[in-house]
């Protein structure tokens, strides 16, 4: 499907930028300015790319305004203030979303009782299991199981190979990828008569409206009581988190985080790619966490946190500015016993 | 399916507690303190959720007798010495263990040669290979693939989308969840003629009896001998083993492990989540390594080891709390220098 | 299938080593020398496993030169230059590879403009979508989702459950292993009117020749362009790249490595373990990346970093060595403190 042919007119139009040069230059597409042909819009978002333009086949731009200065006169090009922004606007446009049609596959296995909504779309050899209930304009790729029991709301897509245990609750529109696990029993057992005995994980794993959950993900179902992951909160690929870890709305995070039982994310909150959450704390609404920080105390609302145990940024870059500075203190202190000596001696 | 109703009086009896309040009290599930509501029992086991008591709904409380004295008058409830395996009896005590029917369902794909024990169930669209032979009681999900000349004990329960290759061995008992491989090929190259030429994989994966193996997590075959889970051994969701590596008895690996080629993993060892091992060492009985620890040298029987990289824990908090001082050290040594500096003035 | 058996005199010459003792032994298979049985040969490659040799029972062995004379004379052995790579030849020979047969198994379900090569396998209950392509010789798994135009050069061997999303793209004799996901939707949002929207994520996942993917992996396609997976690269299991990385030829990464949106790795670097490289570096072509460093600058070709942050090696090393000596350093400073009062003191 060829996207539809623009002017770099209708793209400014589109994007509610500023037309700099002929408007009448057609785009088919958008690309990185660094790898963009002569019929592709190159994006220039941030100044580390500024470098590709003198290079770039592209033929055209789409610019932030910050970066304005920095392309050579003659090069046409959309003037934003937010290329990011501009740049989702434009591809929403250009690939408007579509939906596989709502076709129920004949090989699709649905258990007694199941309640299907209007407008439900089920993939080749999709298994739903007893009891479950899927709302209207679901689609449900091929291969998904869909637990005994389990409810999703309207409008959610559940990509190929996504399993959901037993009793798993989806709000509206929430999207899961490709091998996204859900409602997985947490990690519990008491140790009896020389062995772990396995403890019933008997909790739900709810996802609110508007979640979106990456491939291979996996998320406990709460020991009791549930896991929640709330409302518009989105997860990266690879990431697990734990029974009853409960996340807020409008969350962030970034790939293969771990985030262990019980803990509590806030609302807002942005965690940064292999970063891990020990068990039982409180992440204050809005705080952020950087890459690969092991969070090993609670963090109170609006901090930022970084480090190997993490702390304040502030303190963290102070502390790793120290230790990069530790071989010139080492100095100093030879230097201190050298001229000490020589006080002791000259006397 | 709704838990049978307990009177407070019979939990106290299933959990071998001491009833303080009326016994009559009505009970149809237990929850987390916090969440707990009227016909609920609310779990109190650290002190960290006590500040939940005085606002909870419970209708009456679990709690372990150290907080007794934290609770209010008044309040039924049940205490324990250890609230955990006290809650793992009750659970255990409300939602018995309940196997799916041991059906072959008609869509289920059976090879040449197979052998299945009785009493075993294929889920909708599970696939066994060629040879492969299935104990007694066990439990095979949807989608499931039992590779060539795979070999299960009595009692396994394959969750949905577990995929064994070729050859893997399971013992009695096993349970796998969702989207784990076992016996994926090893990471092997040799490099030759200007690229990385694979190595056959040709050993085996082997888990012994009552061993669980979290959802997608990857465990390899051995390349030459094979991989091994110890009996009783636990693992937790994404964590990966590599080739050859061997895992003792009743150990417990958190989520997100990562232990690299032919390490040896002892008895009863504990490793908290995102801990990484490098290849080819030996980790003793017993040992403790936690979470996010990088272990690159062999940790000797009952060592507990924490840190990047991993030394024994008394050294790790020592190093950490002299870093968190480098601050200080910084402005005691300029104090030194000013007062040297002094010293040579004066004279 | 018992593999065949090998006189020691035939596997000197199969690896092009120097027979020592009789050459009528006979081999049936090969085993680490700590596990290896009478008609097994025993591995001995690396110094740390020659205190195992006294008690093997190994019916001979392979052995590296440099560790021949830690053998006892009379044991019966094969000397070859590198043990690794004469292993790695006696595998071949021992275990030639054997593809399932082509065989278009009856649940296979094609969609419409499918074209398959000639000596095409696709598995029981593959998916096979709208205009996709598969090459010749190519073998396709249980369950296996190849996406709408989705298009697979020769030779490749996608293991079961592997999903690739729509448009994703194989070259030649590329190797998919189980639960590993292409061209997954990148994580891109924009904040708008209260909420995270996704932006669309319309490029490509390309993967080169010779190419071979672990388990689990997951690989972001581009949001626009493409994320490229070089010629002959390996990637071990549990892996994320995420969207528009691009990754050279000849590269190896091992478990668990993370590399953010738009970073640029390489040819021939090696990322060890649990590495982690944040978005829109540069990594040089032959550089290494230790396991578990955290990459937050660019790294030059051919160096060699650890550490988190992730920094030269030799300055990582001395840092290390500088923090583990904290202690003493912070006794020194006491003693110079102590010092100097004696010197006012005495004035």
């Amino acid at each position: 499907m060829p996207a539809p042919v623009l002017t770099l007119q209708e793209v400014a139009e589109i994007v509610g930028g500023r037309l700099v040069g002929p408007g009448a230059v057609k785009i088919r597409s958008v690309a990185p300015v660094e790898e963009a042909g002569s019929e592709e819009l190159g994006l220039l978002a941030t100044k580390r790319y500024a470098r590709f333009v003198p290079e770039s086949a592209a033929g055209a731009l789409l610019v932030s305004a910050e970066l304005e200065a920095t392309v050579d006169e003659g090069i046409p090009m959309v003037v934003v203030d937010d290329a990011h922004r501009a740049l989702a606007a434009l591809l929403r446009h250009l690939h408007p979303e579509k939906r596989p049609e709502a076709r129920i596959h004949p090989t699709a296995v649905l258990g007694r009782g199941v309640r299907l909504g209007n407008d439900v779309g089920l993939g080749p050899y999709s298994v739903v299991e007893d009891g479950a209930e899927i709302g209207d304009g679901c689609r449900i790729g091929a291969h998904v199981v869909v637990g005994r029991d389990a409810r999703l709301g309207r409008g959610c897509v559940l990509h190929p190979h996504v399993v959901l245990y037993a009793r798993t609750v989806l709000g509206d529109d929430v999207i899961v990828h490709s091998g996204a696990r859900l409602g997985v029993d947490g990690f519990g057992y008491t140790f009896e008569d020389g062995a772990h005995r396995k403890v019933p994980q008997v909790g739900r794993c709810v996802v609110e409206d508007g979640v979106e959950i990456g491939a291979n993900t996996t998320l406990d179902r709460g020991s009791i009581g549930d896991t929640v992951i709330g409302r518009g909160t989105k997860l990266d690929n690879l990431i697990q988190l734990g029974h009853n870890v409960r996340v807020g709305a409008l969350s962030l995070m970034a790939s293969m985080v771990g985030v262990a039982g019980s803990t509590r994310i806030g609302s807002g909150v942005l965690l940064g790619g292999q970063a891990g959450v020990i068990g039982h704390l409180e992440v204050g609404d809005g705080a952020q966490i950087a890459a690969a920080a092991r969070v090993m105390r609670d963090v109170p609302a609006g901090e930022t946190v970084a480090g190997d145990p993490a702390r304040p940024n502030r303190e963290y870059l102070r502390t790793r500015a120290m230790v990069e500075r530790l071989p010139r203190l080492a100095k100093r202190i030879k230097a201190l016993e050298e001229a000490v000596d020589a006080l002791h001696e000259r006397r």
